[in-house]
């Protein structure tokens, strides 16, 4: 009687599963690696958020001519029609060079613990400067930026509005600040999973729980977690093709070579295509590529399916941002 | 008596002015020359406007992925925040490279009777497929980028929508046809000029209204008239520094060497720099340019500045664009 009673257990957990229904060990579990996205990240001490610097953050994002072509904007490659990213393997930039490395998104980026590939910044305020000066995507020098953006009155009210308190307000500095605070309004909540974790069972497909759950066996769970599913740590792997150093770069400790920080996995069903250079397309082939590589371990065809729809369930509501009429 | 009361008269005319009243005579003389912007531009018989259009226009517009470098879409020059033009003096396109002329802006052009500064196409399904094709510009063949667009399955289902006849809808036609029903309704209504000739005396400022009636006694109106303030018509004038043969291109006829179509005077205050190499920064040079070269005529400081003025009250509400989310 004992193994047809467990046969019965099996049967009633099998049917509460395919019905979708989380145990309430197995939320608590889920809770404990996962957290739904909060409507804004972390806002640091020193860049307070005011409607003013969003609203000039927003329009340096948008701004051409700050770069040697004057064609070029942080919206270029942080294109908000493609995911605040760009879609294709490797940034392009200044006079069509390609980058090494493929563009990240915006989106949620406020919540990562570090910036770029190789988390050589700390936050998005040292980020924002970087691809303004690198010759490779904007090519144009601060100073020169500086001078650019004084020659419009109306950036110099709308510097002026955001830095009240800065004799000076057009400045280097107050760029990278008033862009930061833009992108601190760059995210989406309200995921398929951010729902499923604030209680809405129906949020998510049976195929995406089936994933949920892989995802916390199998140990993705283990770098991938968090608001941002991120522990914004630097992680080595054999990427095929690839012959960037990365993190060691940064650190020159031969333990970070080939080291990258962990993406996001927010939005990932949307910013296509994977890895430091981009060169996986489909997101079963990363989702292969990771089981392999990190785990050690070949899904089947089943659990790629099951993976890859969690990960859908990631893609939250995007940010709505109106165009700036810039002067 | 009669000296002094033709004083009073001149005095009452001044006080009239100075107010701002136009004379019915005077306001009917304005309305033979100038027309409020209709709200949308004819629509031609072949290429009915439909939401569906509309949106497929909307994204291919903002589609970089249909050009060489995956990065240059029509947006990149027709930039939204940029008065959909580029501010800059000449395009700059694939791989950085430089174009020969001034990117002309999207607003209002299904108002202008034929597409480009040389006139070459009649009508905005003959301008679309140009820039996908050039190579300075977006350097990519009409096949590749149908081959490119029809990966991707939501581009399928937004054809197949947009012409629900055609058994095999992406196709480069469908393109033209869907991006030019886009940019008809990129229109600019209720400006000032627009709303001064409806009726509402205080639209425009009194230096506005000065410039007007200068516009018109100067004979500026005989080019920029009618509803896109231009007779869609080629004239010939040496800009400096420009070695381009303008129209000669085109027809190879002696008469159009260096003669380019009228500009839209439509939001000219925000569509700077000026004529077909972008040489010109101000709007003062230009309308000083001009009187020059097409009137004889060396405009007082007084003069520009109502004449500048006056082109101010042309720029009309932008419209406001969501940028689709591609797939």
């Amino acid at each position: 009687m004992q193994t047809r009673s467990r046969g019965l257990m099996v049967s009633a957990m099998a049917l509460a599963l395919a019905a979708g229904a989380a145990t309430a060990d197995e939320m608590a579990e889920y809770k404990s690696f996962f957290e739904p996205l909060p409507f804004l990240p972390p806002i640091p001490a020193h860049n307070s958020m005011t409607p003013e610097k969003i609203d000039l953050g927003r329009m340096l994002f948008f701004e051409p001519r700050i770069s040697g072509s004057g064609v070029i904007s942080c919206a270029t490659c942080h294109n908000p029609a493609l995911g605040w990213s760009d879609r294709i393997p490797r940034a392009v930039g200044h006079g069509g060079q390609v980058g090494e490395r493929n563009t990240p998104t915006v989106l949620n980026s406020g919540f990562l613990e570090s910036q770029f590939w190789d988390g050589r910044e700390p936050d998005l305020e040292g980020q924002a400067l970087g691809p303004i000066q690198a010759d490779i995507e904007m090519n144009m020098s601060l100073s020169d930026a500086i001078d650019r953006l004084n020659e419009f009155e109306v950036y110099r009210k709308h510097f002026a509005a955001a830095f009240p308190e800065d004799p000076e307000p057009i400045r280097a500095e107050n760029v990278a600040l008033a862009i930061a605070t833009f992108e601190r309004t760059l995210n989406t909540p309200n995921s398929p999973l951010d729902r499923y974790l604030r209680g809405d069972e129906g949020a998510m497909t049976d195929s995406q729980k089936s994933g949920m759950r892989l995802f916390v066996d199998a140990g993705c769970v283990a770098c991938h977690n968090g608001p941002a599913l991120t522990d914004s740590n630097f992680h080595r792997f054999e990427l095929p093709g690839s012959t960037d150093e990365g993190r060691y770069v940064v650190t020159g400790d031969e333990f970070d070579k080939f080291a990258f920080r962990t993406p996001t996995l927010r939005n990932v069903a949307v910013t296509y295509p994977y890895f430091n250079n981009g060169s996986v397309e489909s997101l079963h082939d990363a989702v292969q590529l990771m089981g392999q590589q990190m785990l050690g371990q070949d899904f089947t065809d089943q659990e790629l399916d099951d993976l890859v729809a969690f990960m859908h369930a990631m893609t939250g509501e995007m940010p709505r941002v109106e165009i700036p009429a810039l002067p």
